[in-house]
């Protein structure tokens, strides 16, 4: 069973609210005798961070990791790594205009019809506060990666589609993402987007997002079929995040256009190598990694709270309308490029311990 | 941990090779007290089973599916339903030309390097035959969901693009869809794609599907966040299907393309009933259902084994070349229609019961 | 979740009736590329198999198992191992004077209150016929351990005490226990447990027993804390077995009869091994194997069906009195032994996978 | 899978070291809008607070519990509670002395064995402290039964045995319990009991304790066949207590004493209730409660740290001698009762929300 927690092996369990005193995370099953520091998570950290852009969430947090237990002289200990982050910005809002609203295109209605109660301040639990703790499950879960697989593996995670913008896949640079605001890797696409996304906020409006995540060096082997297939598991990894609506394995959905001779990605031996002549498989086939880079993509729909009024109802059940008061977040999606990069790094590492487990 | 089952609470576990003596699924944690037959099962069964239409794999099976325990006097116990489909086509072949190949866009080469060994006989246990048992399964889903939430319960299945040919859902006809070899939900497109299905098969190669799946009658509240949401739920369960590599909930990856007005599904209250003005959610908001009709699609990629030769590579890592002779299979996506719907049934069914545990 | 699965990276799914057509074990998770035949897994069937001694049940099975998939040309391939066991004694019998009382010490009671039905024949799925299955599956289990750790791993199971009667210890002799119908391991007690069963059985009555199981060869280091520790998993699995009342590891519930330097197993280093001095802890320190034998013991219930009339009450409510007839088995607990071994097979071979996966 | 985290839909993890900054617990899949407060779980913190008498640990907590979330206006939303209890006398103290030793009874070999890596200060995770954080989530868990089953749900906890002396349970008064610091039923072993453990700890030795946990008010149907009865589940818990050694379930180890007349029992319907005439199944038959009295009970052996001085090895692999400086704790059975109660509390609770999700 898993409300809160996710994984198989190395699992993590978060809990906290938006506007209560802290969020936070245990990850449990984590190898021992791994080098660990608080620092190595910050970095992830301040990737998701609020506030700093201007195209992304006004909150203002430090998101400041501290943690509790599980590591000692520096190294994990195999015990649970409990980690939390105080809520800074949580100060006492005025409510009151949507605590009896629900709010179009967020959970407000099916958490009060499920649970009965909701902690409406700043969404409670359903707000993407949360993913805090999850960015922080990832940080850890990369290090442990890399320890035990060495220097190839590497994870990279763009945004490539920004509303109706898509990017030109083919100018991938790797090195342009981190220099742009929108995880960007076309350097050419960076200025428009700008452009765009300005007038997208100006307009009291908002937009989706395509985020695409490549992980190479991920050994041939790991996936466990066949109702823990590595697709499946990434695929619902992914989905689980905040506002995520489709989720593409490789080709993903445009495998439908493809012929059979287009799709099926051909083998040749060179060197005592094999290699595959694409990948429109995404590096998974059977649900088992082929050595090949993994290759994710997953659509984030547009902020639902926007400036612009949008009819809806109230907890009596009478008609009323909603609108977001000052400056909104105009793409929600640009955040998700470090969570779902975390979120594939813990499936990553699920999958490595159970392969190791029943197969050597 | 699940290798070969799938749920929480309703649980079921496959096993069995395409080529061994039988294929088999025991179904754990169905409510006791519901009325089931071997016919409530065979209906589904014969949906699914292979050789029916000039259109599908010419595999000759009757599929007849026989339960083992868990039914006395016609109805469920409480404890484990096993079901037994024996293969009757699995005849001693000559495999010789296949079993030292890794067949592209296949799991030969994945299986092999994971474990060390594998059933090359038919694909072994990557075959999709597998799915003869989750059909299995999602019939028992079904039945149980009916008896649970009354006749408004109904899940409708079909495919919405075949290959290049998306038919026009405008037309949507539920009736329709079992009147083709397609599960096609649009009159007009039968006879396109016809033609266009003989034309791939005739020219040696294949074509891809999208299928959607469409259930109403789901009572809000269902879903578990934040790591067993029901859209999560639901896209592990769909992705864990043979071919399949994309996933949308709702609008899904177009979710992109839309404003936050577009996308923001507004709500009205009319006659004491909650309505919602658009459905781009599918049904699901912070991992919960609505009450809204639930709406999943997934693409199916064109069928890897195709008559034209394909570059591959031997087990003795030399260079070779692979095609299939005979008959063959132009899309294998038509026969995913019962199978999405299968899975759909079982992961509701769970977070029905789970719903029912935590919330009364 | 586990309702009729058992283990978490090697498991076990179990299902059937005592008088339906069969019963069956699905195991998933084993390892692939281990030899395993039928004959391996029927030489434990044979020691469980009923009808052999005038001590145990009088049911006539021949408990032939067929393996229906998961092994390809002798090997495990790492699919699941699916077992099917026929049931030739569950003929059509005369059900009409239990089917509606509630035997005492039965689960009878139990099963119909909690599911509203219940297969009353020969006590349908609480019957110790589904123990069968596991014993399968355990002996996979003795199989996959042998060959991952040598022939130094050994498991030896035998009764310690029937009804009043203690073995004494001291004469503990492993080859002694296969040659007695009680699994006794000392030679002198035979006799006069031999004696006292039939008296037992003579008087219309039942008695209890006391099951005791030695595995050596257990690498240090298997367990999981805090929740699933291997003493924890171990009493877990061996109170799930019909009529087990309680279970000990090492000095058990005795150990509050001890002094703390009694308790305490001194350790001392000799040519470069590190040794205990005594083994109280039966192998086992804060849910951690310690490379010491690992010893575990239980006791089993005396029959709850005797020759001698109870008092008890029928699915009406009214007062009614119950007796079995004809010939009965007057100590369940001997049966007890080969499946209280398979149980700690499966757990031992469940932590060996699960600590590879964490510790690598 | 489970390391850290126990349960199946009520399920809590925990976290945190000895020594460490502080310990914690996060409960999930608690059911929504019960009333809860800190002072609810402080309650319980109290009774298992050590340094509260002189016969058990010395060591200065207050074990103050805090709330980080979960819990909205003084209610559960159905999300998770995380609570923290910060190490108060965690000190910085002089550990050379134990850090390299193998303390004999304790797990410090196995941990570093398993591991290659242990928290040595204060015995680190596995360290009796953690035991604190399983005591909030008992907490929580009687607050919902009470709430879900009523008044009539009581859980009362007692040593029943100290070292080689038995209390006479026919003297059993509730009342008496909490009135001595044994938390012993039977107002006549007090005073012998005090004599015997200022002796005990006098001569620098140690004493072991059995404990007795009665359950009432538990409505018939909660366990699930066959792998999640309710005793197995139960003895699991219990025994994953430090320091537990063997469980019994009702007459437990001495059903193996009983004749089939004695053991069963009877069952009688008395003005429209079935009534048992004994209690030996400890009110539960076939892995299902049966509406008595739940009875278990289970010894917890005597304290490893001593102060006569014991044989051991160090890290170096030298031989060795270790003793206890200071004050020691002679018996530390006492502090299990409230543990084993919130064990109870746990599974007990987790059975009544999985019996509604199959069960309605």
């Amino acid at each position: 069973m898993s409300f809160n927690t996710f994984g198989k092996i190395f699992r993590f369990t978060t809990w906290g609210e938006s506007h209560g005193p802290a969020i936070g995370c245990v990850v449990d099953g984590c190898p021992p005798n791994i080098l660990l520091s608080q620092k190595d998570i910050q970095i992830d950290m301040d990737r998701r961070r609020p506030g700093k852009s201007k195209f992304t969430s006004q909150r203002k947090e430090f998101d400041k990791v501290k943690i509790l237990s599980g590591v000692f002289h520096g190294k994990t200990t195999g015990t649970p790594i409990s980690m939390i982050i105080y809520n800074e910005d949580a100060k006492s809002r005025d409510y009151e205009s949507i605590k009896n609203k629900f709010r179009p295109g967020h959970a407000d209605y099916t958490y009060l019809m499920k649970y009965g109660i909701r902690d409406y301040r700043g969404g409670g639990r359903q707000s993407a506060r949360e993913t805090a703790a999850r960015v922080a499950a990832g940080a850890i879960a990369k290090k442990v990666l890399k320890s035990l697989i060495g220097k190839k593996f590497k994870i990279v995670s763009a945004v490539t589609q920004l509303g109706i913008l898509a990017c030109d896949k083919k100018n991938w640079n790797e090195k342009e993402i981190k220099k742009n605001s929108f995880f960007c890797p076309d350097k050419k696409s960076v200025k428009i987007w700008e452009k765009y996304l300005l007038a997208v906020r100006k307009s009291g409006s908002s937009c989706g997002a395509v985020i695409e995540i490549r992980t190479s060096g991920v050994p041939v082997g790991l996936g466990a079929p066949i109702y823990s297939k590595l697709d499946s598991d990434l695929t619902s990894a992914l989905m689980s995040i905040n506002a995520v609506k489709g989720v593409n394995i490789g080709a993903g959905m445009n495998s439908a256009f493809l012929s059979g001779e287009e799709n099926s990605d051909e083998m040749r031996q060179s060197n005592k190598n094999l290699k595959f002549k694409s990948n429109n498989a995404g590096g998974i086939l059977g649900g088992i990694s082929t050595g090949q880079d993994i290759i994710t993509s997953f659509a984030v729909k547009p902020t639902s709270s926007i400036l612009n009024e949008r009819e809806t109802v109230n907890k009596k059940g009478k008609n009323t309308k909603i609108s977001v008061k000052g400056r909104h977040d105009p793409c929600v999606g640009i955040r998700a490029v470090p969570i779902g990069e975390a979120m594939t790094a813990c499936v990553l590492l699920d999958h490595y311990l159970l392969n190791r487990s029943q197969c050597g």
